[in-house]
């Protein structure tokens, strides 16, 4: 049994970086050969040598070319996912692949069907799962200790709108942003989703409107054991990064409140204060990406089928696809009306 | 101006004890000059005398015929509601019902007109508004301090399943339970409901989806302002009486828990343990009815509209029929589809 | 058995008028005969009136010589409580008296011999006992859920510094104010204090320490199976009326939090507030004294012995002696020092 | 000005590993080059290589005359600290060492004057100021927003009794345990401590009392600005690690919790239930030896004195002295007692 894998990175954004790092050093298992990216600058090139990424260069195919490379990390545009999906696939290196797979169901399931012959790996980001907070939701509900699930709530608010540049080419609130939020309850109960009835509006600021995309939204969500699922978003909690997921079933409930920032409370004369949550994903969710990698890396080592996978990614973007149509069309939408 | 008013009340059931004994004991202003009820038994006479009812007798019309009294206060079963306000109405009695007026949009449309060419006051029984924390979010909402509320979401879950009998003549779900919930969102907000959706199942219990009706609910309502109410219910939350709000907006989030039944906190090997929140309404809300009559009291004394009133009455009402058809037709339904 | 007892009050101030009113409104089984205040003056005759007194009289002797008043309730100033607490007992009146008996500990121990010899019960008025989350606390401690107490702390601080005039003839901050506190480390406990430590200063405001008073205090008690009490005190905790007991044992740890003045929360862009924890005593132990004045009947009517008791009273004004002391010697102090 | 420095690490044990991974991960500025330990065996040995650990040596001696190191982080056993930081000295080399210094003042004072001759840098360990919590009390109060400190609570309970074998070695309750506690009095205050009060006793186990030692612990500490400290202690607190700080002044209180272990809460038909606090030390303070590295870091790279600096660890230890006095003697104790 292999206990080291060698990897190989695409894409230096945002999350690139998290995972970069989390594979430097938080990750043992995984070592990192290399680190492909489009657009070097220097200020890139500073980052890499500082954080001791071993190799920075501008052609993926260097990655796919090298036989010494077990896996690849994709963290690229969405776009570039399915092309180096597939070229892994074909090279047999397995894939982790940032979310979402693709927007287009079709190229979704064709991925998969080669990701599925070349039979290698194919773990999606749906990074939430990791955190601790709704990992104990899970077990508890996994135990049996609130009964059968009968609503789940998850409420997911962003601390800020991003820039209408950013939002035009997002592919919409559903598939950026509430797509996680289905994830989770599909996590939570181990049901699947039969039916959608989604609306929302342009609340936070117009311009959001303007563009056809919406701002703040609310989902109901049916599920195939009968149990409900609700969604509430928002582009903006002036607060901070809102994130709670709640399980009520037949013996109880488990609930999951935000992650304090401390533990402090000032009592002054007037109020009872205390430091807002956490203000973004990075201070919130930081743990979650290095126990998704984690997690891949005992996928790679046990060979154990990676979760979640391609199989979630496409089924998430099938009820985004629902939602979607519910919010067009103001109805209800069943699962079964989205073809592939 | 007149400091006190002479009451009768109809119904000694277990909100007309509520009542009576707020009444007697909570506020002054009210004096109780008798208490009518239809089946007096010795249990009945026995509770009077220990509260100190003043006169304990079988037929309203007694409460009625009296000019010595000034008001009525009706908590009798709902089928009598319409004509006991009517009748209060002839004879320039002001009225305090419990909810619902009625569960026909005529009936009550018809009876809110007597009350407003008679000219006498009509106060109906939503007394979560006089919730000490509901009252204290719409205190914070209405002062701006979250700005243009965009979300607010209701959780209100019973403690235990009533008896199928009762649920038989309960008018149904949304009518006897979540009515409570849009008449809070529309207290929160100050906005008026334009289109619902609802969906709901017998998760609870198979029996209740046999007479017709549900124990689990969730509903997403349009508001004119663009806000969207969640509201989700169940008949039995094993753990006790949850009852929270949530009042989401441009400048921050007012949330209130549950109450806690104490404060303490055990720490033990296993687990951190805190008693479980109060059980029921009457231990929730107990505060709550002596403050909505205390309010009946100043609207009469400062010669006030009364609120929530008889139009409050009427449109949550209106919402409860929409509500219903959504969930049969499966589809979002317009406040404005509703004919009265 | 006697299900009802007459009772006159003594002392119409501020703890004297919550007495009476619960009495009237939420005690059924006492019945308020009359009511006794050297100084009535028109605004108490109003009150009186409003809340329902049925007689307002001034010389307390009219109470004594009724011998249709089987219970006294004395909440007069403290210099007259062991006069007031003898006569009712040479007429086999039971009493109710606030705390401290007295300051002088052989007037106290002389007065308990005659409550003994005329067979009276004496009830005195440690109301933080039936305050619900120190009952909460003592409920756990005594079922074994936190094994042997073994460290037990009480945090009291009131908001405000009385007035000068009221410190100058307080009895010193110990017997004013701290006396709760051991009593509530004995109650909680079950244990007996056999040495204690003081150290204090006038933190809040030097005026104290020119009359010889302390406004700041902490206190380490010594109990006789072993345990350590701890308790801090302040004459100002600009927040409000801080008040907490926790007790630490071999098998856990229970925690009486402040009680919450409402359960909402404001999260803003700056901070996450609560609104501040009650600001005195009236709001925070308000039904803790409709709770001590059902248990002196209680211990009425089933002929118990009322808890805390005058011995209580007596064991509670040692240590307050035993703690001045030691305050002032800076030394610890064995109660066995203090001479009866 | 430099911006990176060469360090030896000497001691592998508990603390020493802690140190070690944060130098390699966390602390870019520090570039590890060996670690020296006495006793090396291969589990050490794999453990290293596992970790990334350069070189690991057996003689200490091998770190001091490498000219290429500019500090040592000294984490051997207590009664080697004084001769290595001596040495580091004379070589010139700045030393961040474990607390504490030693438990014989003479030699600590000594030691602090080779210090301050040499002009080298010297950090003592007092972790628990980099915790966050206890970090932001101490903004809070350094910000003037609770006014003057009044009192200063410090709770600190271990979850589980040290073998007899380790108490036997460890200096005593006092030196080993509560040191950290009034460092963390002086660090949130600023303010200096006067006089000492100190009870304890042998409650959870009394073995412990046979070889002269206690478990459990209350002390009193008079600051030089009339502030109250009060800490307790114990041995085991079988809930977990039990941390918390409460400063209160004349304006406010700030008070950090406990952190917990997650943020779920878990509502049953019996009872509402959190996971347990962290478990020890190394889950509570993990984050606060990274912080305290590289606050070690900053004052090489900018020249500043470290703080806390061998003056706290002196300080601390007269302050145990006079404890561990009052303790034996049952009497206040005066800093100004405690000869050099």
């Amino acid at each position: 049994m292999k206990s080291t894998f060698n990897v190989g990175v695409i894409g230096v954004g945002r999350i690139g970086k998290i995972h970069i790092e989390n594979i430097i050093r938080n990750v043992p298992g995984l070592k990192l050969k290399m680190v492909a990216d489009i657009n070097i600058d220097d200020q890139m090139k500073e980052w890499a040598k500082k954080v001791g990424v071993p190799l920075l260069i501008q052609d993926a195919d260097d990655i796919f070319n090298d036989p010494g490379i077990d896996a690849v990390v994709i963290a690229s545009s969405t776009d570039t996912h399915v092309k180096f999906i597939q070229k892994a696939a074909h090279l047999k290196k397995d894939v982790f692949s940032e979310k979402p797979i693709d927007t287009d169901l079709k190229l979704i399931k064709e991925t998969l069907e080669i990701v599925k012959n070349e039979g290698i790996k194919l773990m999606i980001g749906f990074n939430r799962r990791f955190d601790k907070n709704f990992k104990r939701v899970r077990e508890i509900v996994k135990s049996g200790q609130i009964g059968i699930p009968q609503i789940v709530k998850v409420t997911a608010r962003d601390p800020a709108l991003p820039s209408i540049e950013y939002l035009k080419s997002s592919g919409g609130m559903f598939f950026d942003m509430t797509i996680h939020d289905w994830d989770m309850v599909r996590f939570q109960t181990g049901s699947e989703v039969e039916e959608v009835y989604a609306t929302g509006a342009a609340l936070v600021d117009p311009e959001v409107g303007k563009i056809g995309d919406i701002d703040t939204a609310a989902i109901i969500l049916k599920l195939d054991n009968g149990a409900i699922g609700i969604i509430d978003n928002s582009r903006q909690a002036i607060y901070g990064y809102d994130q709670r997921v709640e399980v009520f079933g037949s013996k109880g409930c488990a609930v999951a409140d935000n992650e304090p920032t401390n533990t402090v409370r000032l009592y002054t004369a007037e109020k009872t204060k205390e430091d807002n949550i956490p203000y973004f994903f990075l201070e919130r969710y930081m743990e979650s990406y290095a126990l998704e990698l984690h997690s891949f890396f005992e996928s790679l080592r046990y060979n154990n089928e990676p979760s979640p996978n391609g199989e979630d990614g496409l089924i998430n973007a099938i009820i985004a696809t629902a939602v979607q149509r519910s919010y067009k069309e103001n109805r209800p939408v069943k699962i079964s009306e989205i073809n592939l």
